[in-house]
């Protein structure tokens, strides 16, 4: 008989799974369960249809239903699973029309993804108050912005920024909001943090930093925010303070949830059920440099973990080895990227640290383009191995990020960056590579 | 009393040792001797001047008199060394007026670079030939490109391709001619050359491979090439077919020349005669993946060898782990990039080899201005580790080289690849990244 395999979620996380077992078994029956109505879109995409660099959310369909027809997954649009019984080894779902269906597995992944968190604002459901988390949601949030002349952003993680670009490109008159003195705080030390906030200052975005998003003002619709002494002006305000994981399903079904809030897992990720996987944002794994739990809530993160749990739900082996946390984002004119952990974050797991920091360009200097570009390194005082990274940067971070990725997967230390063989030629690089100078920065302080 | 340290050659390696030697010994007086009349310029920005992407010839003055002053150096301009005594630990020179000097050192850095190789080709010295290795030479083909219609560049490295494509660029009618049957050949397998050669045929450039240049035609002025069957009507012809170490002075003196034709050096760039080092293109080091001698002729391995040549002229400490020959260039509209060893040549030293290919994008396929990339990476059989990479795309394959080289230099097995943690966002890269997918397809062939 073959195997029976069900995946609750047709995101990044669900649908690599599902690809991964099918790739794995031919003959498996597998049912993909998700209460969207559309095909699986890239939801890091959705900023940059609000700026206009993407022309339409369709272009966003990244798995259209010809894969799932390929693929003979067994697709549930409009369908919600409602319990796991992790002793029967059946999930139940209900249909958008009430119908109810016992869906039996012999694997089962759990892709259940993250849900925007509703920080406690007053007014926070007043007309023309917006998360960006769906395709629906994008696309509500465009419409809005065709009538309006002021948005305010509150939370200035990745997500935030983005759509602060969005919205300062279109016109709007735009201001964030952030409880945090600094923006990107999760990955980007404050000396960093400080150059990307000085690029949206100069492009006209208000920063309201320290202060927490407190009421939202209007009648049914939204005409301001008040944060601290600030009343901030909006036609249209987004809540970006983040995404917690969907984790009810599996609490309720007895499943362990991890401290970071996630649905624990181990390198194969598996749950505490026998034959229950979780993959994706609603998922916890390693940090492997703290060795300790993380919720990284990361798209490459997803996909990454989401082949593993597939591979092993069709019975073969594949292991997930931790998430560094590397992240990269196009605002404005610059791109941002990090990986590994920051100044802040190394001193809360107790690791002392010394940080090099480089201004470079990303041509030769004499060559036409060249852009500047910031680069802070990270070592552990004592193994004196890179244990992070951060740019700031006009083009070409995000392979920078991926080399300092690498170094710290390596367990790599300074002195080996140094005499790493990086490439040359003045149109695409310095003769010092900035990642280079930056570890050379660093060491010069043992 | 202060340490003398002379150094020979006020190229890149040159400059970067007298450099560090100054960081290293504040006291030191540190001599520079230099045949040239202008101060250092990047030799490898000419091909970009006569395209005209890089304004001026001027702009390629990368280390200015005043770093000169700066650093204290007794700079001797178009001064020549004429010989050096090991035993005597003298450097005589000769300057343009005829003056002869014996400059005494504590230590002596031989950066005598390369010169072009000239091939035995008749009519070689007619009016209309070039090569292109100084900003002088830079300069006469300017002028010579602005009468010519048409234009024939004689070999097809990574000079020689780029020559092509600033010809092709300001209009010239471009052939190029190459005694082997591919271009690009020593970093480049043939199935990534062919990527490359279709680029430049699409643009208009004609290729005549595996056909030697045997004659050029013409009266004192060149007006056509001979390549076996073909006459290529021409009003200007480059010898691009590499250049050769300057060793002559080190041979006379007794230094040790090693197999490559460069001087033999150990790890901290010593040669076989007491406090005499070398680097850069004249000095001869090891691949660290065949443990073999090379000479990479590599302005990046220029500068990192000339660095630790200087620290240890100075009386300090470091060394240089070997050159894989980490390359990248931009040409056309797209770059290549190499690292490593190709097919070819790993058969050459035994190795056996695992290939994988893939053609990506550099960015999410819906993402305006994705454009196409190959990457190819090569992986030992029976280590599987990586210890290849060539890449051709539209953009950001620098820091990919980047990527390969730390992977090879920590001795990475393309499982360690698959799982690195690299990062994604849709304008920047795809979710896949094509050289983690390009080491999953080597690793299927297991």
């Amino acid at each position: 008989m073959s195997r029976k395999i069900v995946v609750i979620g047709a995101n990044s996380a669900g649908v690599e799974a599902a690809i991964m077992a099918r790739k794995t078994d031919r003959d498996a029956e597998i049912t993909v369960v998700t209460d969207e109505s559309v095909p699986t879109y890239s939801r890091c995409g959705l900023p940059f249809v609000l700026s206009g660099k993407i022309p339409s959310f369709e272009k966003l369909i990244v798995y259209p239903l010809s894969l799932y027809r390929i693929m003979k997954f067994d697709l549930r649009k409009e369908t919600r699973a409602t319990r796991i019984d992790t002793g029967g080894r059946a999930v139940e779902v209900e249909t958008k029309a009430g119908e109810h269906e016992s869906l039996e597995y012999d694997a089962l992944v759990i892709a259940t993804g993250a849900s925007p968190f509703r920080p406690p604002i007053k007014g926070l459901d007043k007309e023309g108050v917006f998360t960006l988390h769906t395709l629906k949601d994008g696309e509500g949030i465009a419409r809005a912005m065709k009538d309006a002349g002021s948005a305010a952003v509150i939370g200035a993680g990745y997500v935030g920024m983005e759509i602060a670009d969005a919205f300062v490109t279109r016109g709007l008159k735009t201001t964030v909001i952030n409880s945090q003195p600094t923006i990107l705080a999760k990955t980007f030390d404050e000396d960093m943090s400080l150059e990307v906030q000085r690029r949206f200052e100069e492009r006209g975005v208000e920063l309201v930093l320290g202060r927490r998003a407190e009421a939202i003002l209007g009648g049914d619709r939204v005409k301001a925010v008040v944060a601290g002494e600030h009343e901030i002006p909006a036609d249209l305000v987004i809540n970006a303070t983040g995404v917690r994981p969907n984790v009810g399903l599996a609490r309720e079904a007895g499943i362990e949830i991890g401290v970071t809030g996630g649905i624990k897992t181990n390198r194969r990720m598996q749950t505490s059920a026998e034959d229950v996987y979780a993959a994706g944002d609603c998922a916890e794994t390693t940090n492997p440099i703290t060795h300790s739990p993380a919720l990284p809530l990361l798209g490459a993160t997803a996909v990454r973990q989401g082949r593993v749990a597939g591979v092993n739900s069709a019975g073969k082996y594949s292991t997930y080895p931790g998430a560094l946390f590397s992240v990269v984002s196009q605002m404005l004119d610059f791109e941002v990227g990090a990986t590994g952990l920051t100044e802040s974050w190394a001193r809360e797991y107790g690791l002392d640290t010394i940080a090099g920091k480089i201004r470079g360009h990303t041509r030769a200097p004499y060559y036409p383009g060249a852009k500047p570009i910031t680069v802070k390194i990270l070592l552990e005082r004592e193994s004196k191995q890179i244990i992070g990274g951060q740019i700031v940067g006009g083009e070409e971070v995000t392979q920078r990020i991926n080399v300092l990725s690498l170094a710290i997967q390596k367990n790599m230390c300074w002195y080996e960056l140094v005499k790493a063989d990086t490439c040359y030629a003045p149109s695409v690089c310095e003769a010092s590579e900035p990642i280079v100078m930056a570890a050379e920065m660093a060491a010069r302080k043992f």
